[in-house]
C-alpha cells in the first residue's frame, strides 16, 4: 500500500469520463494516491496524421465506441449524452487544472473539479471550452474564479506544454492513460489493474 | 440461458488468442453456445487505409500490446511468445477452420482445432501459413488431413470472403469481436459482457 497511480486524462474523451468518475473512490479504497495530469490527445494525434478523433476519422470504430459508452454507462448508472460537436475542446478545461494545481492549496479539490468538468461536457451539455462554463464548475466546487485568469497565464500554457511532452515521454497514446512502478496501462479497462500495480509496489509480471 | 454468441476471431490477432483460449469454457458455463466465425481483418484494415496492423503502423500502440499481452497471459498462466514476422498470414489456417465446419461432423471439434492453431502460432513459434503446421495441427485434434485440400477449394475460398463481408455488415473493424443478441462486443475485456449479453437473450440497455 502508499502507492501513487498517475492518471492521464483529456477533457474530450469519452473513456477517461469513466475513469474520472470512479478513479478517486477506488484509489481511496487500494490506498492508492493519484497525480492527476491534465493533457491533450491533439498533438499526439496530429503526430500520427489525424486531425480529429479516430471515433470519427474510422466510423465502425466511431458507432461502436458511442454504444459501448452507453451499455458501460447503464451498468455503471452514470448519466452520458454524446457532445455535439464531439470532440469539445478541451484546452481551457486543462489548462484550469493545471492553474488549480498551481501551489497546494486546492489539492483536496482536483478531483472534484475533473469530475464537474466531465459532467458540464457528458451530462449537462454545456461547451467546456466557455469561460462560463468553467466559471460555474469553479463555483460548484468552491473553487476561487480568479483561477481562471491563471489558466491563460503564460505560465501555464507552458504547463500544458510540458504536459504533452511527458506524455509522450511515457508513450502515452491515447486516454486515459495510468502509469504505475513505471508501466503504462491504457484504457479504462485497466484503472484495476493499475491500481493494483500501484498498491503492491511492483510490476505484476 | 440457451442464447448464442458469434465469435469473430483473426489468426494473427494477438488479443483473439486470449479469447479463443478461455471462450468455450467460459460459454459452457453460462450455457451459450458458440457459432465459431472465422474472418480476416486485413481487407477491412485495407479498407481505412492500413496496410498492416495497426500494432505496427502505430509503434507506441504496438509497443504497449506487447506489454499488454505479456501482462495478461502472465496473470492467466497462458504462454506467450511474439511471432515474427508480426503479423502471420492467417489465410489460410482461417480456410481451414471453414473447410472443417462444412457439415456438422466435426462441430465439436471446432474450438480444439481454433485453439491449437493459436498455439500453434503464439507457444510453439510455428508458421501458420505452413501446411505442415496445420497439418500437425489438425493430427494432433485427431482431424483428417484431408481436409487441407478442401481448405483450398473455391467452394472454401468463397465462403472466406462471404465472411469478411458479412463481418463488414456486422460494422466489425477489429478482433476478436462478439455479437449478442444482435448488439456488438469489441475485445478480449468484452467478452463476459457479450456472454452475459447472450445467456439473458436480450441487449443490457
Amino acid at each position: 500500500m502508499g502507492g501513487r497511480v498517475a492518471f492521464w486524462f483529456e477533457f474530450a474523451s469519452t473513456y477517461s469520463y469513466l475513469s474520472a468518475m470512479r478513479i478517486e473512490r477506488m484509489a481511496a479504497h487500494a490506498g492508492v494516491a493519484i497525480d492527476w495530469h491534465p493533457f491533450l490527445l491533439g498533438p499526439i494525434f496530429q503526430a500520427q496524421g489525424w486531425d480529429s478523433s479516430p471515433f470519427n476519422i474510422y466510423p465502425a470504430k466511431g458507432r461502436y465506441m458511442w454504444r459501448d459508452m452507453e451499455r458501460i454507462c447503464a451498468q455503471r448508472d452514470l448519466p452520458f449524452h454524446k457532445p455535439d460537436p464531439f470532440p469539445q475542446n478541451g484546452l481551457l478545461a486543462a489548462r484550469l487544472v493545471l492553474a488549480a494545481q498551481s501551489g497546494d492549496q486546492h489539492a483536496d479539490q482536483i478531483g472534484a473539479l475533473v469530475r464537474t468538468i466531465y459532467q458540464a461536457q457528458f451530462v449537462r451539455q454545456q461547451d467546456i471550452s466557455a469561460t462560463d462554463t468553467l466559471g460555474d464548475c469553479l463555483n460548484g466546487v468552491g473553487l476561487p474564479v480568479h483561477l481562471l485568469d491563471l489558466a491563460q497565464s503564460d505560465a501555464v500554457k507552458s504547463r500544458l506544454h510540458q504536459q504533452v511532452e511527458r506524455a509522450i515521454a511515457h508513450d502515452i497514446f491515447g486516454a486515459p492513460s495510468f502509469v504505475a512502478s513505471k508501466d503504462l496501462f491504457w484504457g479504462d479497462d485497466r484503472l484495476e489493474q493499475a491500481l493494483a500495480t500501484a498498491g503492491s509496489g511492483a510490476t505484476p509480471v
